[in-house]
């Protein structure tokens, strides 16, 4: 419970980092947040920059419904009167002028927002900072570079700053999920990477998922590595030699696992409803039919980490930014699923709390 | 033109090679030329064993429309009176009641009905054995190689055998084309096989494919190897070393080739219509999406070869072989394929026969 709370009000709070400043986060934010029921089943702290959210509510023609709180101020006590709070950051002027490409400023604060909204996630519950789930609107990795950030994406980032030993890329959507062994590193690299816990970790962290999901008894397919699931070792032996393995642990540990499976059949066999899950070896073979069979409402939550992480699958869409025509379908998924998962988490944490 | 022919008959003949004795070939061959049109169109020889495709016919309840001819009779001028000519081989018995799973039988006469079916499209026009194009129901590589055959596949086997330079796969259908600049190797074996030469040959392969198919002005997407396309270099070299370089050769020649640009999106592209082709890098990349967006109606085509080849995007599926249940419409497609395609060269042929 926190601090000054209404003690009926069990909605999650939710924390949406803006992304971007001069990608599409701003605006998908403002659409999603008008989506019917949201605010019935959790409250909102945007970690970012009033003067562009207001634009973009202004340019969408939405009246602007939430109330600006500086980011310093941690008295957030009074938010109770506001479903949606702004924490506005300082940047040493505005960033509403940035052109719509990388950034260093961009990067800045992009990367600002996301320690904040990551900051709040590890407070203790009773804290009136506190939140219970993170939603990041797309940041730009060359602009995080350019600001000095060497992290690759996001999930890297809130890893280290959650000190989580395991963690992996999930992606839910109505027709397929799928998690991802390794994430952005060099395809080549995975020569070294693929080890039988690098397999088994995502096989262990997506049957917890499932479950998170309401799924009972997850069926789960682990995809190979080489051509045919390399064939009975005809093309490379990381299939006998680490993906067998791993799998064997996993269903040692009582896990309905399957595989290794030829990665050009076992994503249409999910489709067709015959996995609940699959493990992909590499990005490209995960993200490639995930976004095939769900352009709109795709959703990539980082399990393993001690919060709730989820974001669109989409990055900045610089080209269309400002121009009103970003979808926020994948955004809405994923405060959403956000929301779906941090009301669990609330509950099972009010009944501790309660001594139950 | 072959001798002892109807002067008038101009239909290219199109010849089909059984595939795993035990698989669904069989039957997807006799359901496949069931099909509207097919013999308006062309005339086929089937390399196979004559008891199997009958009792395929049988069990569908298909009056068998073939003439029998022993494989070793090279006079076929008789086939004129029928549109289908079974070339009948002889194994040391019959295959009818091989177990639904790899054997070297299997394997043994499944090779030699594809290198029947070569030499056929190696002979002079004038020869009557002579074929203009090759379509090849599935066969089993286990079972090729307790044969004692090491061809990792159909594609490797008959570029060898027609001592073809520069050969690849190229994946046609309704909705997406694909070609692929590696095939059946290793996944990590990539690091030494992706050469500048090993894209710019299906980049150019793929254009001249493209033509073939009636598109006047191919466009070509390119796929990276590493997540995002490595994402200005961020994850991996062979983005700036090999593809662009690749590209740019391309580009010089005169072809309207893009990118590289990230695997995870390139295909969606392409479905939507912004691409006619899309060369993939390596085998799961490129069948991960064409097995997801066409499931039916798939057909690979083996480009650079001296003459056409086509075949269904299946395997031998034993386990629904002898059901009735296998879908012949892959098999129909790359039949209908192989027959514009030979049509065209037929008629590129009569025209330099006639001098013109």
């Amino acid at each position: 419970m926190r601090e000054g709370e209404d003690i009926k009000d069990q909605r999650p709070i939710i924390g949406l980092t803006m992304g971007d400043p001069a990608g599409v986060g701003p605006e998908i934010i403002v659409k999603a947040l008008q989506a019917p029921g949201l605010t019935r089943d959790a409250r909102f702290v945007i970690h970012g920059a009033n003067d562009i959210l207001t634009l973009a509510a202004d340019r969408l023609g939405i009246e602007p419904s939430w109330q600006r709180v500086p980011a310093d101020n941690r008295d957030l006590a009074g938010r109770a009167g506001s479903d949606i709070v702004v924490r506005d950051h300082e940047h040493g002027g505005t960033l509403m002028n940035l052109p719509p490409e990388p950034s260093k400023r961009g990067g800045h604060a992009s990367k600002a927002w996301v320690d904040a909204a990551v900051a709040d996630a590890m407070l203790d519950s009773s804290d009136p900072c506190a939140i219970d789930a993170i939603v990041t609107a797309p940041i730009n990795k060359e602009a995080w570079h350019l600001a000095g950030h060497k992290w690759p994406g996001h999930t890297e980032l809130l890893a280290h700053r959650a000190r989580a030993r395991r963690t992996a890329m999930f992606f839910e959507s109505l027709r397929l999920r799928v998690i991802l062994a390794t994430i952005h590193v060099p395809l080549m690299d995975l020569r070294n990477l693929l080890t039988i816990g690098s397999v088994f970790d995502p096989i262990d962290l997506g049957h917890q998922a499932c479950l998170d999901l309401g799924i009972a008894a997850p069926r789960i397919a682990v995809a190979g590595l080489n051509p045919h699931a390399g064939e009975s070792g005809l093309f490379g032996d990381e299939e006998t030699r680490v993906i067998e393995p791993a799998i064997r642990m996993a269903r040692d540990a009582g896990i309905d696992v399957h595989g290794p499976l030829p990665g050009d059949s076992v994503f249409r066999e999910a489709i067709e409803g015959r996995w609940d899950l699959v493990v992909a070896m590499y990005h490209d073979q995960g993200l490639i039919p995930m976004k095939l069979a769900q352009h709109r409402s795709a959703v990539n939550w980082t399990v393993g980490l001690p919060f709730v992480r989820t974001s669109p699958d989409h990055g900045t869409a610089y080209d269309i930014a400002g121009t009103g025509k970003a979808d926020p379908g994948s955004m809405e998924a994923a405060i959403r699923l956000a929301t779906h998962l941090a009301r669990h988490r609330v509950a099972s944490r009010m009944k501790t709390e309660a001594g139950e």
